[in-house]
């Protein structure tokens, strides 16, 4: 969906998938978080679609922090099944987010629901659910570690690669530091701790030793 | 460079590079800036790399923006050519920022420099310089309008696309506005107005069009 820009209204094209084995053949590493779109259903096999970061943690397992209150962890706390899809396309972002996709935007896999047209996916069962309560400066809420198992991982010419926040942070992070002399020197470090956040959660360890060399040299900078 | 992690010392090994004739093959789009590293030497072909912004403008042609001060735009006014070089690694963009990157980090192909171990890159050579004063809220600054046009196009297997921060913009808007409820009414509206700004400046029309939807959405959601 990211290659082809495929018309606003109307449903995306069917798009043909290859089956691989496990998450490698999407470049997705260990320790990583990307941004996905996470497909799940009701008993009437209703689909619904949200944004969600996927935590991978193996070749072939995965680990989802949802929030209380969402479609998304009402339905896989009901039937222990989801597809987590690949795309790049910000309006497929922003719908799911914003409303509700239309119907029209799900099509069928075996007894799954995923995203027409996505770059990729694949289908995961979950395999555990852990309840806790994080606090952070957003206050107190209620989460489910869901630890899950990928089953088929199905790919189409256009996948490039999922979406992963690290690189991103970096180059905020440097566009922040090349301008630094004209930003006050607070809000700049409130920004690079904040990149530095994203990073840590989500990048790997290039991005991670990234973050640390650009607040050692800010340091040394505005200090 | 982006897929097989290099070793943090060392020079990263050579890569083979299948020629193309023009940045289609880099999914390059018109009217999107890639944030990109951009190789340029001076007389003695000591050879220099830093992170700047390229603007596709066609399909062998681009448009630097080039703030006063640098190595890049001395070297570039001077000689009328470049390399512009796609990576994804967060460490060549962080140490050509901070620092300068090894020599032995460059590599000759006919006679021009480019990153040794690069995604993809493409020789340019400059048809016009235009100066000209900007104004922004970090004060006033010359910059030079530099119009190339590109020459070889190489592609390594590593390839997968060249950085355009359109997308980042709009997910860090929507995460933004899922936490409206949390935030400071202000700060998230001076966060979205800068995520429109990236997006406006570097984005196509899905990413000006998710800025759209989200901050409707926004602005009926805090008031
Ligand atoms: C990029 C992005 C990542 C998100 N990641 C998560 C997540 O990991 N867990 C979660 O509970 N919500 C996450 N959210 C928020 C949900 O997508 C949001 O609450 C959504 O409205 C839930 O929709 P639903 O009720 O249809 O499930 C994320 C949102 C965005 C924009
Ligand atoms: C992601 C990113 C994009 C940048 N884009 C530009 C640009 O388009 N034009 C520019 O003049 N400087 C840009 N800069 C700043 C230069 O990279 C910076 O001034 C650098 O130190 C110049 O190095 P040099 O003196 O070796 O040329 C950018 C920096 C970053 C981190």
């Amino acid at each position: 969906m990211s290659g082809a820009l495929k018309e606003n209204s109307g449903k995306p094209s069917e798009v043909e998938y290859t089956h691989f084995k496990d998450l490698q053949a999407l470049e997705m590493e260990r320790g990583r978080l990307y941004e996905t779109i996470v497909v799940t259903w009701d008993d009437s096999m209703v689909g619904n679609a949200a944004p969600i970061g996927v935590l991978c943690t193996g070749d072939d397992t995965v680990t989802l922090y949802l929030y209380q209150g969402t479609r998304t962890v009402e339905n896989v706390l009901n039937n222990g099944r989801f597809t987590v899809n690949v795309t790049l396309d910000p309006l497929i972002f922003t719908d799911s987010t914003l409303g509700d996709l239309e119907e029209d935007m799900f099509s069928h896999y075996r007894d799954f629901l995923h995203l027409r047209g996505a770059d990729a996916f694949f289908t995961a069962e979950v395999v555990s659910v852990k309840k806790l309560v994080k606090r952070d400066r957003f206050g107190e809420s209620e989460l489910h570690v869901v630890k899950a198992r990928a089953g088929d991982v199905m790919r189409a010419e256009s996948f490039r690669m999922a979406l992963n926040r690290g690189i991103y942070a970096v180059i905020e992070s440097l566009i922040a530091y090349t301008r630094a002399e004209f930003s006050d020197p607070l809000v700049l470090r409130e920004r690079i701790a904040e990149m530095n956040r994203v990073a840590r959660k989500v990048g790997g360890p290039r991005e991670k030793e990234a973050m640390r060399r650009i607040i050692q040299a800010l340091e040394s900078k505005i200090s």
